[in-house]
């Protein structure tokens, strides 16, 4: 994987900001209740890749011309994203004792805080999104307020790990395991470039095109990810591999093995780069973003 | 226990406006995932009393002489609530099968999907509150958001289930279990009092008689709890009685003994009471909740 495209420049750029809004975010793990604190902060700074909080960053700076009046809206993105690991990993979920190459929250805190630790996350995303003042500023802040909310819900992120639980050991149709995704990955990146988008004050025009260009990526980053646990080793990927077909997942690789997997990624992800221009001036990361991801599905 | 107190016909009159605006908001059972919405469905309609929406209602009732604007609001407090009971019922919590006499969400839906249906409900509560229009018309929408965000979050009822957590099998300080009891049952009880007082047009000095009133009741309304919990039948309860005790649970009449605790809940009250004549036009509920509270620690 090439070490030095735009779109991981930007990557690295964004992250100590998003990491500090973090830190400045999270309540403390010297107040009470210290262990809830600490259990939210084990997950959230586990080494992330911070893509959802970058991709809001980078879509408000290419509409804007800036990024910061973004950021509390980033650091809530990242919150939601840990949550929902945070949960997925329970022994009532996908009971996975490995995240990042580190035992997994419940692991550590057990499952009642791992729970609660997910919980609060979820409660704080949305009171960051509230206290924002570029949002209490802005037009619509509940607009905005929405775009998380139908990402993060039973219309999005949830809805789409109910229908992965409900998949398991079933041989589902294509479609649905696309729709599937759709909501587990798709929708929570794709609110991200929207919020961002949003927020930097897109026409509607563009954000139609930022849906366009996130429903895709959302796409070819899970099934990049799904190639990824049938390919990789348990060291390269910091957790458990080869699992999702001894759970029997509905995933794309499994329904149509792993090469059609792979052009139907690369496809994906050309349609992705088509539409990239009409994101504003900092398109090229997001043609970039696309390289990016299409080096992650060999 | 009198069957027609002025509070608890407000509840009765309130009540089929919640279940219907909760109908409304609730995802059908025939959309997918349907197992997810179902499940969300079956914790939200199992009889619940609804005094968190109740309460809000009566509070922009008091103040403005109307509740409907506050509907949505209070639709999404029941969902918070609900929830909050979904997760403390899961195996690595409270470890529940019965509640309101029935067995608890992850004994009928499983685990996992216990797990996403408490979440899909946190997230759609936050979806409802973002999207109603009363809530956009007022000056300030997210001042709304952000009594709901801090009421649930790490700085209030989530906090207050990790104290419960965190103290089972310790004996802490009485003023350790009143700070727990503030938050886990106090923080959602006085926040929808205050968001429906906001939502009314509440004066600063209304909202601080409301908090002060919304503490102690908050407060009563746990030890009442915790001393049924002591008292009654499983039949009564419709879930397991002496289960506090059992697990080394923190509590006021486990700490200081029922009789001291049923005498402190009457003090609480009279303060609260007290206060009630500050709480706008329909103070005459506010004592008579006082009362109805007090009866419910005999």
């Amino acid at each position: 994987m090439a070490t030095s495209s735009r779109f991981e420049r930007y990557l690295e750029r964004a992250r100590p900001k998003i990491e500090a809004a973090l830190e400045r975010l999270l309540p403390s793990a010297s107040r009470e209740p210290k262990t809830l604190h600490r259990a939210m902060r084990y997950s959230v700074f586990a080494g992330g890749k911070r893509l959802r909080p970058a991709l809001c960053l980078l879509a408000c700076e290419s509409i804007s011309g800036r990024s910061a009046p973004a950021l509390p809206a980033a650091a809530a993105l990242e919150m939601i994203h840990t949550f929902s690991l945070i949960h997925d990993d329970l022994p009532g979920m996908d009971d996975d004792d490995l995240r990042r190459g580190r035992p997994t929250n419940h692991k550590v805190f057990g499952e009642g805080m791992a729970i609660l630790a997910g919980d609060g996350l979820l409660s704080l995303a949305f009171e960051t999104l509230s206290r924002s003042r570029n949002l209490r500023r802005g037009s619509n802040p509940c607009a905005l307020l929405e775009t998380v909310c139908m990402a993060t819900g039973p219309e999005g992120m949830i809805g789409g790990q109910a229908m992965d639980l409900l998949f398991e050991g079933r041989k589902v149709p294509l479609r649905s395991v696309y729709a599937m995704h759709r909501r587990k990955t798709g929708a929570l990146l794709h609110g991200s470039l929207r919020l961002g988008a949003q927020i930097g004050g897109a026409s509607a025009a563009e954000l139609r095109a930022f849906q366009a260009f996130g429903e895709r990526i959302g796409l070819a980053f899970q099934i990049g990810d799904d190639l990824l646990n049938v390919r990789s080793t348990r060291k390269e990927l910091g957790k458990a591999t080869g699992s999702d077909r001894a759970r029997g997942k509905a995933t794309v690789p499994g329904r149509v093995g792993p090469e059609r997997a792979e052009r139907e990624a690369a496809r994906i992800l050309h349609e992705a780069a088509a539409i990239a221009p009409r994101l504003g001036h900092r398109s090229e990361e997001f043609v970039s973003m696309t390289e990016f991801l299409l080096h992650r599905t060999h």
